[in-house]
């Protein structure tokens, strides 16, 4: 990525930095953050429900001291694993870090202690921790005399994170609507055969989706229609130790009607069932856990079911189908990314991949920007955000480019 | 492209070349035909009924000493041209040109005379002229003594006259179809509202797209719901002068209810009207051309329109809709290429892009190969190509690779 797309944000209690300077004149922080962000990114899909963040230590001299990234929740933070390779070296010099140093003593103690006690000058780091409990470390860090600056590289870094910021922004989890369609838009055939609108690539590529989330979500009508599984497999993991990913598989099912014989009650991975208040689960309750929740527009309440997964620690979601479903949660704004696998077919009949999402007119269309484009096999896979989900800190990287 | 995509196709009246050999003897020829096939498309859209060809002369030496390439139909052809550049530099050199020098004495004399004459010691060519009057140069050629050689960048050259090569392989006009959707597969939203789907420069995308085209091809809903012009506005071309391009307006009016109002039968260029044979069209022939053709599934025969525009000189139809209509094509196999304007949006409702296609269950889809995925300013450009209108050519390519 150009320089074109950087956004540097100085903090409120510092002087706004010269950003045509900082960008030229610390070639070596950019490249430190481009390796922190590479770390970090290692352990997506492992360190739930914290972020992933990686970080490098600059010696004074500016060379590399020591590096780090959190690679599991409840493991030691990537600063802390930096600061101690770096041991000695660190007095005088940089951390570069993805994320703001956390000011919070939870199952480790606060970064900004150790960041302090190891006599760096300097802390960069890419996004502010949105944390209210967490967050305020560039603050206590500039307090204790060192000299702080955020913003570097902000757009990547909110990307390798996007999953937690949503979270933590938005206390509820981030939702990726995953569909697979022909060119053409539809996801079956006039006689409902569907199996299979993509190739085995596409298909893996899924697999490599749910491994990286904490629960998948579909409607009951995907569960009578496919009896899907829903679990993870033949996904590895390359450079590092595989954590063991089931997960939480979550089927939204007013009426409950998931049948007891259904695969996603098998004992691969936990299942939820969530349904009406007025539902009758009692054999459905010898199975699996049920969740009871309020009805919505046309279905249960999508807003009080992220709120259930969140309260169960559930930092991001992959919703799955069908197309009435993912029509709701579009119409209630709770879509953060889509990934949409286009399979280079036409069909010219047969069910749409998304259904009624509350849009009317061609004014009403829900508008979206292309984050990435690969060719999965024979397919296409499109990744794009809602442009009403950007981030907050989007606008302002926005208007520093105009 | 790497080498392995390229195809040596030895002619039956010499012995098979070493492929690989070839490939690594022969840089400079590469080069000339990468070149010659530079030039050959800058006449995109300017050739029409003629293919597109460009052709570099090297010397004995192996150095360029002439090129040139087919402007415009009833211009010098490309050998002429480069041949008369490289004047007596040509005698023992090598001729290089995208498709096989015609034997037919035309609007120009034969280009088989003209190589000859300059003394040439070897020709390489790119495709086979597939055409049963001109084709038969490489014989010509090589019965007057030159070495002879078919196949350099086969699949590229291919690329460069998909339209020509179709319409002199297949006796009927090229047809692409395009269509501009959202990316769940909607061409308007649930009220209708259709303008626009995709933003400005996927719309100028089109324009270039009718500059290369002979014909522009819609149904009579097109023309009831949305009045269209269907002219070229706003292309210009760089590099050369541009030919004024008006192509064909085509609509495929059964029941000739064309209104006599509409904006395709202005005089910004010729229209011709499509209707049954017991259509009424007094009040239309006024106004305009009208062609009457038999019914066939569900319309009027498709491939009966396709003869009479190629009577017509027609070598490339752009269809641009609607769905009843883009289905009948495909339904007929009547479709060479696919171009989607991709817009990433989400409708949720309204009607698809591809209406029946004569596909009721998926394994009788319409499969695609993709060829290239362009971005448009904010929205996706696809191209793909039916895997059943494969040119023949394509397999013996394929086969090569394994």
């Amino acid at each position: 990525m150009p320089f074109v797309g950087m956004a540097f944000r100085g903090l409120a209690t510092h002087p706004e930095p010269d950003e045509e300077a900082r960008v030229t004149d610390h070639p070596a922080q950019e490249r430190a953050m481009r390796r922190a962000l590479a770390l970090a990114v290692r352990a997506r899909g492992e360190t739930s429900p914290n972020p992933v963040v990686g970080c490098v230590v600059l010696d004074a001299a500016g060379e590399v001291a020591g590096e780090g990234y959190h690679a599991y929740a409840g493991g030691p933070h990537a600063e802390v694993v930096a600061l101690r390779e770096a041991a000695g070296r660190a007095r005088g010099g940089t951390l570069v870090v993805t994320l703001e140093p956390c000011d919070h003593q939870g199952r480790t103690g606060p970064c900004t202690l150790a960041v302090i006690d190891a006599g760096v000058a300097r802390v960069v780091y890419a996004v502010a921790d949105p944390d209210p409990v967490a967050g305020g470390g560039a603050r206590r860090l500039a307090e204790a005399g060192i000299e702080v600056e955020g913003g570097l590289l902000a757009a990547e870094a909110e990307l390798a994170n996007a999953e937690w910021l949503t979270r933590t922004r938005l206390n509820r989890p981030h939702v990726t609507w995953k569909f697979a369609a022909t060119l053409d838009g539809r996801s079956a055939a006039a006689d409902g055969t569907s199996r299979w609108i993509t190739g085995p690539e596409a298909r893996h590529d899924v697999h490599e989706l749910r491994a990286r989330c904490d629960a998948i979500v579909v409607g009951a009508g995907t569960v009578l229609a496919d009896d899907p599984r829903l679990t993870v497999r033949g996904v590895q993991r390359h450079d590092h130790l595989l954590t063991s990913r089931r997960p939480l598989r979550v089927v939204v099912d007013g009426r409950a009607r998931t049948p007891l014989t259904s695969r996603i009650l098998d004992d691969e991975a936990p299942t939820l069932i969530a349904v009406g208040e007025d539902a009758d689960t009692t054999a459905l309750e010898t199975r699996t856990a049920v969740v009871r929740l309020p009805r919505g527009d046309g279905g249960l309440d999508l807003a009080a079911l992220l709120a259930e997964l969140r309260d169960r620690q559930i930092v991001s979601v992959l919703l799955e189908g069908g197309p009435t479903l993912a029509g709701g949660f579009l119409a209630a704004g709770l879509v953060d990314r889509v990934v949409a696998y286009l399979a280079p077919t036409l069909l010219g009949a047969g069910p749409a991949a998304l259904g009624p999402a509350g849009v009317g007119t061609l004014a009403e269309a829900r508008h979206l920007r292309i984050e990435d484009i690969t060719r999965i096999g024979p397919d296409l896979r499109v990744t794009a955000v809602p442009q009403a989900a950007e981030t907050p800190t989007r606008p302002v990287a926005a208007r520093r480019e105009n």
